[in-house]
C-alpha cells in the first residue's frame, strides 16, 4: 500500500465465521481499500480460541495494515460465540442497528488493538432461534439499498449451511427462521443411502433440481422424510440419472423450505408476495434459491452483494469507532 | 438336535436384510424348531454376493440343518435386490399373498438346495415407493392376528433405517409409505452440529422425547429442516440437558413421520383412528412409536411378534413348497 492509501485508512471489518475468516480495510466514508481471506474459521483454528488462537490469526492477516496505521477493529460472527474469542451475549429481538452498536465488546489483542465484536440475534420462545454474523449482512443490505430501506417489509433470505429467513418490519429485524438445509444437504449426500448412486455432473442440473422443487410442492404433505426416499425410487426406476440425484435432492429441501418459510407466513395471514424478498450469501447457492423462489412461487428475489462488509462498516459507524480516528490526511 | 425333532424339519425360512440374516426351522405346522443369527447382511458380506458370497454365509450358517434333512428354502429381503443372491423383480401393487407365492425366485445353491426368494413390493406413481422383506412381515401379521384379519382397514407401522407404513384393505397391500427416519437421525446426530452436544443417556428420556413429538404437533408447518435446530437452541438457552437432546430429535422426527403420515389419510379423507393400527419390529423403537401414537393421536398400536417367521411360513406354504416334503416320520 501507498502513503496515501495507508493515511486514508479508518476501519478494519472481519467476517469471522466457523470456516472462515474474511478481512476488509476502509477509508472513513466506507470505501473498500483492500480485502483478505483465510480458512482460519473459529473451528479451524491451530490453536484454541482461549489459547490464543484468534490473537494469531488476526496478527497473520492483519498485523501488517495494523502496523502502517492503528486502526478501529471491527468483528462479527461466530468469533463471539462462547467458542470464539470472547463472548458477545445475544441481544433480543426486535432489533435495529442502534442497540446492536451499543452491544460491541471489545476485546484487547495481544500487540494492543481493540476488537469490538458484533454480538449475534436471538428470538426467544417455544423455539428459540440464534444468528451470529447474519445480522451484520442484513444491516449492510438494507443500508446499501434505498429500495429495500422504504418497502414496509422485508423478507431477506441467507441461504447456507443454516439457512436464514429474516422477517423486517420498517427497518427492524422483527423475526427469523433457521433451515438447516445445506447441513442436512451434505450429511443426506455422504451418509446415507441416497448419495450412493449419485454422481456430481459438471454442470447443475436445473431441470432435476426444479423438479424436486415441484415434488416439495406437490407431494410435500407427507413431510421431507417420505419425499427425500424419491431420489431413490426415481433413481431404481431409471426415472431420474445420477448426474440429476443431487440436483434433484437438493431442490426437494429447497422446496421444503420454501413451503415451510410460506405455511408460516400464512399463519399469520400473510403471503410471501406480502413481502419485498432478497438474497444474501454464495453467488451460486442464491441463484439455486432465486430459481426456485421464482418457479414456485412467482417471487423475484434479487442477490445483494456486498452485504456483509457494508454491515460491518455501518455498525463501526453507529458505534462511533470512526470518530475516535483523526480524519486523514 | 435329536433323530425326532430332525425328522420334523419342513421348512427353513431366511430373513436377509442389509445389515443381518436370521434364519428359523420350521415343521410342517409352522412350529419354529430352532433359530439362527447371522450379521452376515448383503452389504457385510466377507465376499461380494455375486462371487458366491450369498452362497458362503447360507452354508456356514444352515448347512447342518440341510445335512440332516434337506428341506425347501425360503428367503425375503435385500436379498432378491440386484445386490443380493438373484433379483427377485418386484411386484406391483395392490398384492396379496397369492401372486407373492407364485413369484418366488428359485436360485440353487452350491449344495444343490433350491432357496426360493421373495419378490419386493413397487408402488408405481409420481413418487414410486419399494419394498423387501416388509411384505413378508405385513403378511405374518396378518396371518397371525385374527383381529387384523377381520378389520376392513389395517395400518401398520415397521420402524427402522426406512420406516414402512403399510394400508392394507380387505387383506391386500393397497398402499405404502417410506419414512427414512432411522437413517435420517443416525446422520443427524452422528454428521451435524446437533450431535455435537449430545450425551447419551442410559435410561430413555419419554419426556424429552414426547416434547419432542409435540414440538412437531404445534410447530411442524414450518418443517423438519427448521423444527431439527431447536435441538440446539434449546440447549443453548438451557432449556434441554445435552442428556435428553437425542431423545428430543428422535420425537421430533417420528413426530414429523406421524404427522406426515396423518396428512396423507387426511388428504383421502381419512383419519389414522380410521383404521386399526399395529406395529412391526424391534421392540425398543416400537415401543417409542407406540408412544408417540398414543400421545400424538390417541391410537392404540399393539406391537405384532414373530411377525416375519409366521410371513415365511405362511407364503412357503401358499406356494406349495410344504407339499413338496413327505409328511414327516
Amino acid at each position: 500500500m501507498d502513503t496515501a492509501t495507508t493515511a486514508r485508512t479508518a476501519l478494519i471489518g472481519l467476517d469471522w465465521g466457523t470456516t472462515s475468516l474474511r478481512a476488509w480495510l476502509f477509508d472513513a466514508q466506507g470505501a473498500v481499500l483492500d480485502t483478505r481471506a483465510s480458512p482460519l474459521g473459529i473451528m479451524r483454528l491451530p490453536r484454541p480460541a482461549d489459547l490464543g488462537g484468534c490473537d494469531d490469526a488476526f496478527q497473520k492477516l492483519c498485523a501488517d495494515w495494523l502496523d502502517a496505521r492503528e486502526v478501529p477493529v471491527i468483528a462479527a460472527g461466530m468469533v463471539g460465540s462462547v467458542q470464539g474469542w470472547k463472548e458477545a451475549p445475544y441481544v433480543a429481538l426486535p432489533a435495529d442497528p442502534g442497540p446492536l452498536a451499543r452491544a460491541l465488546v471489545p476485546v484487547r489483542s495481544a500487540r494492543g488493538s481493540v476488537v469490538h465484536i458484533m454480538p449475534g440475534l436471538i428470538e426467544q420462545g417455544a423455539l428459540p432461534n440464534v444468528m451470529r454474523g447474519e445480522e451484520t449482512q442484513v444491516l449492510g443490505a438494507l443500508v446499501a439499498h434505498a429500495s429495500l430501506r422504504r418497502a414496509p417489509r422485508v423478507l431477506l433470505g441467507l441461504p447456507g449451511t443454516h439457512a436464514k429467513w429474516v422477517f423486517v418490519v420498517e427497518g427492524r429485524v422483527e423475526r427469523f427462521l433457521t433451515f438447516m438445509t445445506g447441513e442436512v444437504f451434505a450429511a443426506l449426500c455422504e451418509h446415507t443411502i441416497l448419495g450412493r448412486t449419485m454422481q456430481t455432473g459438471a454442470q447443475p442440473q436445473d431441470e432435476a433440481f426444479l423438479r424436486g422443487v415441484d415434488t416439495a410442492r406437490r407431494h410435500g404433505q407427507a413431510g421431507l422424510l417420505a419425499t427425500i426416499f424419491s431420489t431413490r425410487t426415481l433413481g431404481l426406476t431409471g426415472q431420474l440419472a445420477p448426474a440429476q440425484q443431487a440436483d434433484y435432492l437438493s431442490g426437494l429441501l429447497i422446496g421444503h423450505e420454501l413451503m415451510g418459510l410460506a405455511a408460516v407466513l400464512a399463519g399469520e395471514d400473510f403471503k410471501p408476495s406480502d413481502w419485498t424478498p432478497g438474497l444474501i450469501g454464495d453467488a451460486a447457492l442464491c441463484r439455486r434459491y432465486r430459481l426456485a423462489l421464482a418457479h414456485a412461487q412467482g417471487l423475484d428475489a434479487p442477490v445483494l452483494e456486498h452485504s456483509t462488509e457494508q454491515g460491518l462498516f455501518h455498525i463501526a459507524r453507529e458505534a462511533g469507532l470512526l470518530r475516535a480516528q483523526p480524519a486523514g490526511p
